[in-house]
């Protein structure tokens, strides 16, 4: 393929407009300040549906509605209380942590047991009910500092927060202790979702702060026999009815054939949501805002979604696919951005391979913007039901890993750990994409 | 050339290094937080050589010894006061500023007098003596945001800060207040080096936050008559002995061709000097360590160079490349970081296109690590002189540069500002673009 001049001409305004009159960094200023964090279900949440649709309206789409979803609600309580005793000493020591998403409360006395540390779902197994049961499973193993893409440390880590419980449970412990997803040493915890799945007995799990959790482990080291008391009083609610935020660039040619870009609009409750995933909505909503705001009228329509729910439950993403699904909608490709608001890298796509190459065709053009990573990769959360319904390719959004987990879920990840300039550039690069995709018709 | 499976087993080992139990973060610490600013001259610049001898000898390198350069002193005295006056209030409004470095001072009675706002030297010059003398000449051309390389922008608005003070003199000024170098809008006032040439009539030069700025020139429609105030008590003091800090990793095959790798000692005096140089600093004394540390033995000498006062001078660079021409040295090529300790991106070479070519073949090595960019560049101010000299090729480390004029030259240049995993990941990358140099003979 090759690309004509007006492309190169056409996306150095797209920047232009980003960097020099952009909107996302104000919209993400407004998430973050004017509503914080937005957890499905609760206040903040609706806050978010009803900022949404008003912000699609304002940058210019045209219908902007609501699609009703149902989700879950889960609620942190009172501050959670950490702390373990030795024998040698009167005074315990206080641990930072958080209750893991979808935890069950300690009960208002908290748990006190002995702790049993283990690196892996594994390591749990094979110590078994013997050495487990009683005790409290603090599971230590640290994201890996030595892989590049954070997002793929993230991943060769979390099944210790997922399903830490839940294993744990079988052999009898009474609550699980999990190190913060972070590769940062310090004392923020990390929150996240756990599952219990078809667990029989359901244990209270929480985050301990990475400092937390190498204070804890050397002090086992000294004090086996050490008492950890762990108080939560979270709490799982019914579920409650929410909303994706879905706004339109009627296409001109192909009205009936979609273009998706999405993220979520849910946060955890800690911190504000800045990165995660703030920072994709201002990105795709500031993408959408760009291409009307160049004048470029695209053959087929633009659909920018704020899924709900993505962090425990994937409720919004998994509805609007089963919308459009039923109603045949036809969808050329589905693009999110959930990694973070840092410089852009590329893209990657979980798509045929004929679709790879396609997007791998257009790396030239992002060349001088410093992208430069195109080919395959992880779509989105939210657009995974896409592909699996439908068979949509997905593109994900690639960011500047080595920050986000330094934030993510955690207290820190507020509007100051993002930068505008790399924020623009986001919504930049994710514009030009949508461009190139409507224009060369990518099917 | 073709890269041996030992090349990328080798740069694998030098990554882990650097992420598993790296030291460039522990070693910035100390600098920005035990010593801080060191602006040539100072007690700090002192103490900053003392720590890089210290810090040579503890990595390991061997003989590490202090290079004698005669550095100039400047002090920027009592904090800065400006505000300005409009006849319709009788609160003056105050302005956020900073001395230039070099600049006199305004006296202890300050300067007051009205504002001619100009955008370029150009602009200045077309005004003539007529609009300008007597007043305070206001640069107030930002930096360009649509420029991705945020070095560029730098460059192509920094004359302002340079000349603006000698220029502005020629038409009778009495004094300059300069936009600050940032794409950021804050109240932070960034300075830098400005420079009297031969102007026979020295005036005191400041520079003004970017929000500072922005009001300024609003108040000026409204008020072109408005009277500003600066009163500024800095001062050039003569020359003092400072020093050049050199370690050396001695080579088995040409003990007498040098690799040279590089960052700059000294630092303003706002803020830790935590990117601008503190991370190369770090970079380059952590990539000599973790080759000794990975027990590379190198055919070259690998020295590595402190440089004294590259923020108002470049005296030490100037001294190096002077001694090692004296001397005769082969120096087979020098690499500067001086670019911010943020996510390496690639390297740019300053040098014949066969060494620039030599330099692209290594690309590929480096692509699981994220750099992408090998191709041709700037070197870097403390090694030009060099190439001026000797005909050096050189190489200058380029990160990614969105956030790096947000803290340049300011007092928000900390250490808490920079990220220990992109501090690391950068060390790593020079390392092993020393041990590819080395290994392959580029001369």
């Amino acid at each position: 393929m090759s690309f004509a001049q007006q492309d190169s001409i056409m996306i150095r305004n797209i920047f232009d407009k980003a960097l020099n009159e952009g909107k996302a960094y104000e919209a993400l200023t407004e998430l973050c300040k004017d509503i914080g964090g937005r957890l499905s279900g609760s206040k903040e949440a609706d806050e978010a549906v009803v900022w949404g649709k008003e912000k699609l309206q304002e940058f210019g789409l045209e219908p902007v509605y609501l699609q009703e979803v149902m989700v879950p609600k889960w609620t942190r309580g009172e501050p959670e209380v950490a702390h373990y005793a030795i024998k040698a000493s009167k005074k315990p020591f206080d641990l930072a942590i958080c209750a893991l998403g979808g935890s069950v409360s300690t009960g208002i006395k908290g748990i006190n047991a002995e702790v049993i540390e283990v690196k892996s779902l594994t390591e749990l197994k094979d110590l078994g009910e013997a050495k487990v049961k009683g005790k409290i499973v603090f599971y230590n193993r640290p994201m890996r500092a030595t892989i590049i893409s954070t997002f793929r440390a993230y991943g060769g880590a979390v099944d210790q927060r997922v399903s830490g419980a839940k294993e744990a449970a079988k052999y009898g412990a009474i609550g699980v202790l999990v190190r913060s997803m972070s590769l940062k040493i310090d004392n923020e915890p990390h929150t996240g979702v756990m599952r219990y799945g078809d667990a029989e007995t359901k244990i209270p799990a929480a985050a301990v702060s990475t400092l937390g959790a190498e204070e804890l482990s050397k002090a086992l080291v000294l004090h086996p026999d050490l008492q950890l008391y762990i108080k939560m009083s979270c709490k799982n609610h019914d579920e409650v009815l929410s909303h994706n935020v879905i706004g339109e660039i009627k296409g001109s040619e192909y009205p009936d054939e979609y273009i998706v870009i999405g993220a979520h609009l849910d946060s955890w409750d800690l911190g504000e949501g800045a990165h995660d995933d703030g920072a994709g909505i201002a990105h795709v909503a500031e993408a959408a805002r760009i291409l009307l705001e160049v004048g470029y009228q695209p053959k087929h329509t633009i659909r920018v979604v704020f899924y709900m729910n993505e962090e425990n439950g994937i409720a919004g993403g998994k509805k609007y696919a089963q919308e459009a699904s039923t109603k045949n909608e036809k969808h050329i490709v589905a693009i999110e951005s959930d990694s973070g608001g840092f410089t852009p890298r590329g893209f990657g796509a979980d798509a045929p391979k004929e679709f790879i190459e396609k997007l791998k065709s257009y790396s030239s053009l992002f060349e001088e913007y410093g992208l430069s990573y195109f080919g395959k990769g992880y779509g989105g959360a939210d657009i995974g039901p896409l592909k699996e319904k439908m068979q949509t390719p997905l593109i994900g959004y690639i960011p500047d890993s080595q920050r986000y987990f330094d934030y993510h879920h955690a207290s820190t990840d507020v509007l100051e750990v993002v930068n505008e300039r790399e924020l623009a550039m986001g919504a930049a690069s994710i514009a030009a994409l949508v461009y190139l995709l409507d224009k060369y018709e990518v099917k």
